[in-house]
């Protein structure tokens, strides 16, 4: 949002904008969410105003709302929850023409400066300027209107919902993940940890023409979803196994091979010791998950087999590509979203939240709605 | 050398090559070097014979003498011991056409076996059933006569001496690093550890492109040294400093900038942990020097910068590119070979690798001569 | 094969082997196809014998047959033909423990030196020296016997049929091209040209993620096929059409779009114009057919679009990525092959031949099979 | 230069900005340049204004001079002339952070939009939407005052002068195109072509490794240039060989062996004939120059011998790299840099475009000066 809109805003709001009111998902600080009244934002030049109908509940915004934080990122302010989203387009503002009102999009969350170094090779998800919504100070996405850059808002075709639009968010990761990992046609992966980012790193895996997908996790109803709906092609519960006896049974269940590609979904010294066991010299670990931080781990063993090591921070050009994976039903993102809970009303809110937090009732991917 | 080879050996032992001596250097068990006697062997279909004449003391060899092992691998018995090479044809194999006698060549030292799926990639390096000089079992170099695969010989124009071609071998490991890092023009380098290998690496980024590298070692000699012969443009010795502080050190050096890149050839967790402080986010972390074997490190934090971080294991396709960097003097190793011995008596052998192992009198490469 | 099997061959042929004979096809001179007895070869080391089961008859095939030549190549002696193909093994070279008897593989036709700079550099297809069956002056593998080195077999599971194992060979170059055409999710692709090659393209592309595969071709059953059969999203006949109007179309089917990737097998003046004309700046032409020699085209105009034109000789490493394929039924080759004949008598081998240089009947692949 | 930026210009002429003048070089129409005074520009937020001092003379300026049109662009109003430029910052305008007034700058002429799909992957030179000094209707830099977005300004340091600054916008598409070429560490090299252009890939194709260079051109007094000045191994006019006789002596100037790329910077129907004869399997071929439009050419025959071929659209990410390459003496335009006017006098202005466009007194690259 640029510092015009925000002006406009102050001054308009109590005339042109007024009869509309604009109740946005704030939270005020660690475990308060609250629904409070925000103008109606216009639309800069190049901005659209959208009605947000879908906002999908990542475990950083439960991060942030538990804990106040989420990695380097500190919550200060009341700040607007939310960015995994799909909305309307309600409004245009000056210049834009990509989009018309009515069109149903995608909000891709992070509007780089694409002015510094990172940006202008391809990777503006490094630039050190991006603003992404619900990262402090940042406002996020959980309004019923919200404006964003025209031209990071990506309509969806009609065989894609505006719940699988929310869905884009998360996909991005997995989307980034797998390209970064080089997955491809005969691809042998395992993936570590059956949480919602591991489940669709290992549907894109498959997407992206993976021959053998084994998911480790402790959680045996996780490893059933896993199976059941993201492709898994073998699931293994490794709480009771020690690093070595894990991958002897990842072995075995990559037909006696040795893994290309390790997704590490979880982040954790133990997950990443036993990607890096079970990982074959030139092959590729993707540090996904932010499990722990520090870890003491066999680098120079991995390494010295020249077993690449690296992560993925958010995602660039991803949102064409993950619409493509909807449209074309290569991944079905529907089963993972098995709560619903109406987003802008205090009650349902924090009850979302807590669902998404413990993963009450088999809880995957919650989805706040908002009505129109 | 192939079985077949290594019959006639036997059993012409006696009779056509009766005439000459061919002196080993022969690690018989841990700190116990001999120089023995064996036949000449005679060249296989597709082989040279070489009259040895330069061998280079790699850590590796210094190593297996006073360890008897070095990584996974351990000498069990006798075996010749040296890998970096050069020496004169003196004798062709069956259908060899590329190289004559009298041919200076220098030897890459590893055979693979070109039929697995690694060498069909390119990647031959990771060749699992690669047999390489003075590697338990496979005999090494340091010998009067050694046979080799022509294909794994490479002649080395005039401009490029004997030692200079045994210095192929490690440059070889710089080369690798520097690819695999993707130094380029303007590249901003951190080269941690200023032993032989260290000091390759500078001088390769340098050839590179490299706009500024920066080397940090705990001993000032070897500083010294980057500086005046590796083309280091800033060095700093980390000894007393924490990571912190010294991260601070490297970046004033970089003219306040992040590396883009870090050469870590001591492997250590304190340098590995100071790379990832250094490298900007996008970066690239390679880890050349296999001084820690599992170390604790912040790999979350650095991959979540996208840092990449990534190995060597010696390498693929360099020797083309060595020869040319040393025709071209874009490299010199000259200055580094600070100590040489004749190599085939056992006092100098003994003598050169106390050397070695001791850095003595400032050695940085020993080498060892063979007269013709 | 090497020389020593011949050897073998020579001297056994009248008594371990002369239990079995070796009925060939082989092409005498142009248009004279025989079936010869040759002795049953002995397989060298590292080689197995097959009997071999399917042999496809492909375009170069044809051509040798037709014209004599191929290309470059020029048959001067007679020389089995045949090259895509798929048998069992029948016996093992000394040192042979990849396979066993009884294995069903496909064979890969070429076989590299892997000592040359483009085998280290993983472009083995790229080798001068590489030995491809039907290649003169080098025997293809259309016989009841073959010998072929284990390291270029490839196993085939139980869900492949030998069929469709022979059929990897032209997969392989659809890989090839759609790997160097770097087609992804979401690529908008054009395939010019709707012969086998084409048709595997358009699948091939399908399974690699493109979103829209438009195909053209001048020939409305070959179009038809390649909607029902091999997953083109629109075809066009471009028969009538000039290069401005057939591009308009082609844009059209691309929901107005250019295309990301052209992939012309065809070959032909006007299949590139066409090309160059329909895809985007920073797009990529593959030039598989070879319709034309040379080609009057307006490359400067498509270079200064920075969109890349290039080429593809065989393939490299794409047997195990075409038997995933196969084996997960992402690619669905079976309705390619429309017609059968029985490979090892003159007269199936004559008509099988003339039905694939007419297409009668509409013909796309036609395959002769061997009796065990 | 932003529509505020041009309103304020507008507006305030009269006023605050009347005390300065701002003459600027303006091609009226073919063949007419003419001195105007035009108001000095106030700069728009993140501009900054600069004393312009170095404008080079392109072929494409002459291009617009002589014929009032370069490829697809068309003069339809009068426009400023000049895109490789250097100046001082002047002015800054809001926002202005990473420069200061007095800061040596190079500009880089083209500012993309930084939204387009192109932009975001990191090839913003293929931005439909960029905006280029002096490509109709862009005005170009040879004015006394220039507004320039910050982000597009590069300081220059001390060693660096402001002549080389201009010298960094044709030094960008050599390093381009070797980039793209993939020139490395012992790279055999054929540049078609001794213009300023050519030149340039022959300085760059050295800085980034080439082991031998040949270049080829039918003047001899351009040729004499590329030895002495380029760093060119081999010269050879091609004036008065055939194609193929053309192919032996290049050849025999790469000590027997193909080229891995060749740079055509004429860009004809020979020249590109001659790279395809030359480039070795696997090789590369950039197309830098534009003479021919549509050519005849064996492409079938190239591209089945898997050799690239691709253009190069100005560049991007060029800048730094230049300014690296220049500071560190790998590169030396000086010496390109044959012949100087006084840019901002009619008369001059004439002589000096007359001097480009003729090549007078052999004249490489003439640079317009502007006094303080």
């Amino acid at each position: 949002m640029s510092e015009m809109e925000t002006e406009l805003e102050e001054s308009d709001a109590g005339s042109v904008l007024n009869e509309k009111a604009n109740p946005c998902g704030v939270l005020v600080r660690p475990r308060e969410l609250r629904v409070m009244l925000r103008s109606v934002p216009a639309p800069a030049p190049g901005e659209v105003r959208l009605q947000m109908r879908c906002v999908g509940i990542c475990g950083s915004d439960v991060h942030y709302w538990w804990h106040g934080s989420c990695g380097p990122f500190r919550l200060h302010d009341p700040m607007i929850i939310g960015h995994e989203s799909a909305g309307v387009v309600e409004a245009l503002g000056a210049g834009v023409t990509s989009l018309q009102v009515g069109d149903r999009v995608a909000l891709e969350p992070g509007v780089p400066c694409l002015q510094c170094q990172r940006c202008r090779e391809g990777r503006y998800n490094l630039c050190p300027n991006i603003k992404f919504f619900a990262t402090p100070p940042v406002d996020g996405s959980l309004a019923r209107y919200v404006c964003h850059p025209a031209a990071w808002c990506y309509r969806l075709p009609e065989s894609v919902s505006l719940e699988e639009g929310a869905m884009c968010e998360p996909l991005s990761v997995a989307v980034h993940a797998n390209r970064r990992a080089g997955t491809t046609i005969g691809s042998l992966v395992l993936v570590l940890g059956a949480g919602p980012i591991g489940l669709l790193n290992c549907m894109v895996a498959k997407a992206f023409g993976a021959s053998i997908i084994v998911v480790t996790d402790i959680d045996d109803r996780r490893l059933a979803f896993a199976e059941t709906h993201a492709g898994a092609d073998a699931v293994i519960n490794t709480r009771d196994l020690d690093e070595h006896d894990a991958a002897l049974v990842v072995q075995q269940a990559l037909d006696g091979a040795q893994a290309d590609i390790a997704l590490d979904c979880a982040g954790l010294e133990s997950t990443m010791r036993l990607a890096m066991h079970v990982v074959r010299p030139g092959g590729r670990i993707c540090l996904v998950g932010m499990g722990s931080s520090a870890m003491h781990v066999p680098l120079v063993d991995a390494s010295s087999r020249e077993i690449d090591i690296f992560g993925v921070f958010r995602y660039s050009n991803t949102y064409p590509t993950c619409i493509a994976l909807l449209a074309s039903g290569r991944v079905n993102v529907k089963p993972l979203i098995t709560h619903r809970f109406m987003g802008l009303e205090e009650s349902s809110l924090e009850a979302a939240f807590e669902t998404a937090r413990t993963a009450a009732n088999g809880a995957v991917k919650v989805m706040l709605t908002i009505p129109e």
